[in-house]
C-alpha cells in the first residue's frame, strides 16, 4: 500500500482551547464530558464556511490528535489496551478502538453546538487537548449517522463507563513493550 | 494558522472496492444506500488491528476523498450548493454541509460490517468511488456518538432525503464561479 505523504497536504483550519494539558487528565470522550465547555478558534480564511453550522446542535469534530498519548513516538501498536480495558489489560486490535494512538491520528469527537460567534465556535462535550489542530467540522445528521436499532457494540458491551473518566482513574497505561511509552 | 503538510503525513491503511467509478452516480451517503456491499482490503500489515471489529454491528469508515468531485482541483469554495439543495441552488458555509468538497478533503461513512474475513472487510452502506484511500475505522459506539433526543439538524431538517439518492439526479451542480468546475 502506497504511502500518501507527498499527495494528502493536511490544512490546519483552526484550534481547540480547552484547559487539558495532559492526557491522562483528559475525558476520553466527549459525550462523557457533555457538562464542560470549551471553543474552536477557525481561522478569518474559513470563517464563511461556518455559515449555517449554528443550526445544528451536535456536530463532528474532526481533529489531528497532535500529542502521542504518553508522548509516545513511533508506530502505534496494532493490539492496544483500551483506556477501558486497563483493569483487565486486555488487549484487542487497534481498529476495535477509539484509541487515540492510531496509525493516522485522526480525532473524531461528537460536540454540541452551543453559539457560533464570528469564527469562534462554543461546544459542549470536551474530550481534547488544549492546542489541538482542527482539520473538519461536519454537522451531525441524524438521517446519516443514526444506525437503526440498538446496534452490538463489541467489547464496549461488557464495560461500565462512567461519566467524566479519564485515563489516569482507569489504571496503568500499555505495558512498555506493547507501547514504546517509558 | 500554520500549514501542517510537513509534520502530518497520512498513510492510506487499505483501499475501498466498489462499482462506482464516477461521482455523479455515487449514492450521496451510506446510510441511504444499505442494501449495497462493497469491500475493503486493508494492507497485510495492519490485519493485526482489525482484531475485534466483527462484535460491532457499525463503524466509522474514515477515508481520503481522493477523485475531487467533478474533477475540480483548488480550494473548494467556503459557501456552496449541498446535493440536497441543488433544486433550490441555496448555498451553506462548507462546515454545515457534508460535501466531499472540503478543505481537508476526509471522509466519514457510518457502515454496517457484514463480515471481516483475513483482511478483507465486508460491509453494507456504499457511498464511495472505487479506489478510495482508507485513512481508518473506528468502531460505532452507541455510548458515544449517538447525541440524546431528536437533534436538530439545521437545513437537513427542512428537506426531503430519498434512499439512493446520488448527485445526478438532485440537478445540476454548483455554478461554475463558484466551484470552478468546467
Amino acid at each position: 500500500m502506497a504511502r500518501m505523504a507527498q499527495t494528502a497536504p493536511l490544512q490546519a483550519i483552526g484550534v481547540v482551547r480547552t484547559r487539558y494539558g495532559e492526557s491522562e487528565d483528559t475525558p476520553i470522550h466527549a459525550s462523557l464530558n457533555r457538562g464542560e465547555q470549551a471553543t474552536i478558534e477557525i481561522a478569518d480564511a474559513y470563517s464563511d464556511g461556518l455559515d449555517g453550522l449554528a443550526g445544528f446542535d451536535f456536530a463532528w469534530l474532526i481533529t489531528w490528535l497532535h500529542k502521542p498519548h504518553g508522548g509516545s513516538m513511533g508506530s502505534p501498536p496494532l493490539r492496544q489496551v483500551p483506556f477501558l480495558l486497563r483493569a483487565q489489560q486486555r488487549k484487542v486490535g487497534l481498529f476495535a478502538t477509539r484509541s487515540p494512538r492510531r496509525i493516522n491520528p485522526i480525532g473524531l469527537s461528537l460536540i454540541q453546538i452551543v453559539e457560533v460567534t464570528g469564527t469562534v465556535v462554543r461546544f459542549a462535550g470536551v474530550d481534547l487537548l488544549d492546542g489541538t489542530p482542527v482539520l473538519d467540522i461536519k454537522p451531525y445528521v441524524s438521517r446519516f449517522d443514526r444506525p437503526p436499532g440498538e446496534p452490538r457494540c463489541g467489547w464496549f458491551d461488557g464495560v461500565a463507563i462512567a461519566d467524566g473518566t479519564n485515563p489516569g482513574q482507569l489504571g496503568v497505561g500499555n505495558p512498555p513493550d506493547a507501547t514504546q511509552t517509558p
